[in-house]
Formats: structure tokens, sequence, C-alpha cells
């Protein structure tokens, strides 16, 4: 078989780490996108080509920001303009692994609730599979797929992977997750 | 990247097609089977190695079986026979497929609930990636994922790819699927 075809369109959401912060990407990202590199795209580097996307939650940073004062327009300016750049530095981490590879990706921000921009960003882009990472087998929950994965796997426009970490890969509290 | 770890084992359950019955398979699984083909495995073919389950149900052809008279223990077992042979002739099929691709692939049969049986076959064979077909955009239902795959996407131990099938691809009647 030759592979003449356009390259396989793999979109990937990343989200940041909230245990180890900026500009660590997460526990279960990171495990996504190896899984992806090591186990799909294996030595054929031309045939896929990658594209990251990060969704900037508007009120994620919440605890961390109590102690901000917003008193004017420009510091939510400002806030907004920190968030954007967190995104970038996330997304950086993986164009950077990629490009060591030699793999073909665009990465891009967007804001919103992460499982419907997932969705919406699947029907413009149109990619042929988004990658989705889950927490998967928690200590408590021996099997648990997360609220955005679960919705994309109904919604997504498109084939969707979703790769469960494994027990051992979780941390101890859900909340350094 | 030398691609000199051992292959991607990617397992795949199969099903009869209920509209063109004996032997072919179904519409989701072939949509299913030929996506995996075009987009994962690609020119990569040795990168690749494909495990083929098909679940006998049962109870799965109680219409077809109306006019049938069981008076005896045998009777049971011819049919029993029967179902085996149309699983094994479908398996063929795929089989058939990778031989002339030259994709290494196992195929096998197990009788039982499909989604419990493949749960527990995936946590058996430990294959690295659990591909399933969905009746996915239907008609009347703009987005469903069927219980099997749903179930899977939970319950199974290894990354999941959920295939949703096109609108177009979905026969008009829900019951010739």
């Amino acid at each position: 078989m030759a592979d003449s075809s356009a390259p396989t369109r793999v979109m990937m959401a990343v989200n940041e780490s909230s245990l180890k912060g900026y500009p660590h990407p997460s526990i279960s990202c990171r495990a996504a996108f190896d899984w992806m590199l090591s186990k799909l795209v294996r030595s054929n580097a031309d045939g896929f080509h990658l594209l990251f996307l990060h969704v900037q939650v508007p009120d994620e940073d919440g605890f961390d920001d109590m102690d901000s004062i917003y008193a004017s327009p420009t510091d939510f300016q400002t806030m907004k303009q920190r968030d954007k750049i967190r995104g970038i530095h996330l997304l950086e981490h993986f164009v950077n692994q990629c490009h060591e590879l030699g793999i073909k990706c665009e990465a891009w921000t967007k804001q919103g609730d992460p499982k419907e921009v997932i969705c919406s960003e699947v029907k413009r882009v149109q990619p042929d599979l988004l990658v989705v990472g889950s927490r998967g087998l928690g200590p408590f929950q021996r099997v648990f797929v997360g609220t955005v994965s679960e919705f994309c796997v109904k919604h997504a426009e498109c084939p969707v992977i979703t790769i469960k970490r494994k027990a051992n890969e979780a941390p101890q509290d859900p909340i350094d997750d």
C-alpha cells in the first residue's frame, strides 16, 4: 500500500495541569499524546497532521485569583491576556514535541465551555479523528469517563478516541489533577 | 523514527448485517473497518495487528427461526452449530481483506451479551485499542451512540475509538440495520 493520500488529521484538546500548574499539560492529555504517538503515528510521521486546541475556560482560575482585585476594565483585560499567554505556552509544549519528531501540526486557542467548543471546532475544522484524554480509572471510581469526553463521543461529528488514564497515573487527591 | 516496536494491536468487534443478512457484515462495522485502514493503518501494514471478535448472541435470530421446531436437544445443537458457522463466515470476510493488504490478524467467536463479552475479551487479550462502530447519526436521532459502544467506552480497559456512521449511510428503517 502506498501512502499517497492526504495525512490523517488528528485533533486533540489539551488542558493545563492543576497539580503542577502553569505551563504543564495535564496528566491525561500528556498520556493521550504519548499514546497517540507510540500506537497510532508510530514511524509514519508523514501520514499524520496534528491539530491542538486549547480551550480557555473563563472562570477556570477562580481560586488562583482570589487575591486579585478587579477595579477597572483594564484589569479584566490583563487577566484575559495572561490566560491567553498560558494557553499559548501549553500549546508550545506540544508543538515543540511534534517539531522534534517531524510531525506537522497546528495549534490554536478558543474561549468557552470546553465540551461545546471542542465539538464546534470539530464541525469547523473537520478532522479525521478527535482524541480526548479522560481521567479514567481513579482510586474510588474504578471506571469513570468525564463529562467532556462523554459529551464529545456523543456529539462530535467525527470518530472519537477516548484514552482513559491508568489508576497508577492518577494523583491521590482528585483536586491535584 | 524507526518503527521497531511491537505492532499496535487493534481489536474490533464485528457483527452481521440484519439488512443484507448472512454472511454480510453490518454497515457500521464495515465503515469502521474501512475507516481504520485508510486513516490509522494507512501504508504502515507492518505496524498493526488486527484482532476480530464476533460475539454470537444466543437469541439474536429469534425472528428468522420462527418457523423452526426444536423437538430434541440435537435441534438446538444444530442451530448453535449454524450460528457458529455464520460467525466464522463473517470473520472470514475481514481476515481475507487483511490477507490481501498484508496485515496480520486473528479472529475468533464468543457467545454472550456483546458489551460484556467485548469488555471481558479486552481484559483477557489486552489490545492497545478497541474499535467500535456505532449507528451514529440516524434520521430521527441526530446523534445517538448505541449502548454497546457507550458501555465499551466506559468499561473497556484500553483506549476505545467510536466510529459513528454518517446519516447518509444509515438505512431508512432502523430495523434494516
